[in-house]
């Protein structure tokens, strides 16, 4: 018997690359799915393509996709700086439908794959207040995706798993140590530079450095 | 006050040609999206831009996308025929999940322009029997974007209007004739030749032929 297909959707960050550990662990068949979406910074994609090539994926693919062009978003539009501060409400490093378009596409491959699962990182504690990563949310795409394929028309459906979706963040950290992931290939800053090296500054370097002192006492990331 | 936008999913085929011109009719701003996603025939885009072009759309944009790396359907997959003969079932020209990658990117576009509204024209009566053009999977889709979005979390959600779902193709055909869509430029078959010329035999075409006949006695298709 073959083990069963999963994709996951892999940024090159914290999250994602725990969620990859996580469907080794289940002795999946592992394929992972990265996007060049007109994010500012390449480093992400390249700690994306490290992490799969040392985890040895079956498949690693980089689908092009220029929602850049859309602009409306610090991440991707070059007039929007990336905040250093707090903000109320969904902060301006929102890409709009980013995850509803990454599970999409996913979800494409997996119907062509055969694949059973679809894992994706997103979280609903330690996060910037994005709605695309809430669990109402996730359950809603699970409906639709079971009305849009062959498969879910066929009864087996392809299932999203969101493992860290109920985690903080240093829990998420543990997990992944306890699954040998090596934290210092990930980079999670939205400002990156092109060695992959951490601002400290923004949204997501606070969170992650205050979560990486709370579970293990250290942060592996490298600043510049 | 400025006219409500709304962005219409533009295959170049009579469907979605059809949807324009009813965007239009109500006076929206309109905003055509198309997709180069792996298709094996170019006119189909052509025509897209073409008819785009003559209806006066505020922009039209091409989004690279290439699904068909994934392979799996008879539309992108070269080592796949498109069948000239009925068959039971979901056939080989389905590609997988395009309309939720479609609508998904629409969704992305409509969050940036603020429009109102994503015009799709999926039709679940004289169709090819594919999974993500039936109401129920449209309806599925709006929860999850209003779930998705900033703009539904902040009540003022996308809409996704389907003026064809109940539609026959003849019906669709007097509709768009009452507003002077020009038929003979668009594209619907599955293998049309460079210059956007019918084969007459696959799927898409002889429910076209068919609809035409009933619609208006005559078929303004050029067939090569």
């Amino acid at each position: 018997m073959t083990n069963p297909k999963a994709i996951v959707l892999l940024s090159g960050g914290l999250d994602s690359s725990t969620c990859l550990a996580i469907a080794q662990s289940k002795n999946y068949e592992v394929y992972a799915l990265s996007f060049s979406y007109g994010q500012k910074h390449s480093s992400e994609l390249e700690a994306a393509k490290r992490i799969a090539d040392t985890a040895g994926v079956t498949l690693h693919k980089i689908i092009d996709l220029d929602l850049g062009s859309f602009g409306g978003s610090a991440l991707t539009d070059d007039e929007i700086d990336v905040p250093t501060g707090g903000t109320d409400g969904i902060p301006v490093t929102y890409v709009p439908a980013r995850n509803t378009v990454f599970l999409s596409i996913a979800l494409a491959w997996a119907e062509v794959l055969e694949a059973e699962f679809i894992f994706a990182g997103v979280n609903a504690v330690d996060y910037s207040g994005y709605p695309d990563c809430r669990p109402e949310y996730i359950e809603a795409f699970q409906q639709m995706a079971d009305l849009a394929t062959k498969a879910g028309i066929e009864g087996h459906g392809v299932k999203i798993v969101t493992p860290l979706i109920n985690l903080t963040k240093s829990k998420i950290i543990q997990l992944g140590v306890s699954l040998d992931v090596d934290y210092s290939q990930t980079v999670s800053c939205y400002q990156a530079d092109e060695e992959g090296r951490a601002c400290g500054k923004c949204d997501s370097c606070v969170i992650r450095k205050e979560a990486f002192e709370k579970a293990v006492d250290q942060d592996p990331t490298r600043y510049r």
